[in-house]
């Protein structure tokens, strides 16, 4: 049973994990960001990088492995928000100064 | 050193678990969901009700809550994407069909 469960464990974490993996691709490829929520994105990298100082602080290694790919995936998917929502208000900001 | 830890832990968890609300709740409001990578949703929410079994059968209660509210609101996202790629897909077939 604690094998079932582990391995139950382990596949979760491993799609959980995985996931981001197609979104920064498509966001890399496609740049298209305007579905994407900046606050959860936001909230999202600050929450996983919180896991990984969990995961340190408590000596966790699969916490620590899970969390450092994540962070590095999430992180790509909001700064590309972020950049696409700095160029956008760019222009904006721009003709209000134009005018 | 112990409460620390825990308070790291519970904070990531809520910021990690509720970062998926302003995303359900914009794709709610705006039905875009083009930036959105169905394979990563399709994966995220397997992942989640991977966790929540797992956390059931270890017992684990806030496993069990942080992925309760999580599968509730991936499955929103997910099944809104699947909504839109089904819409898509449709008027094409019908041009095919009638061409």
């Amino acid at each position: 049973m604690t094998h079932l469960i582990d391995g139950v464990g382990i596949l979760a974490a491993m799609l959980t994990t995985l996931s981001f993996l197609p979104q920064a691709i498509l966001v890399l490829r496609t740049r298209k960001t305007d579905g994407i929520s900046l606050t959860m994105y936001a909230m999202f990298t600050a929450g996983v990088a919180g896991w990984l100082a969990y995961g340190l602080m408590s000596g966790a290694l699969p916490v620590i492995l899970a969390n450092a790919v994540t962070l590095v995936l999430a992180s790509i998917i909001l700064g590309l928000k972020i950049q696409s929502v700095v160029q956008i208000r760019k222009p904006g900001l721009t003709a209000r100064a134009a005018a």
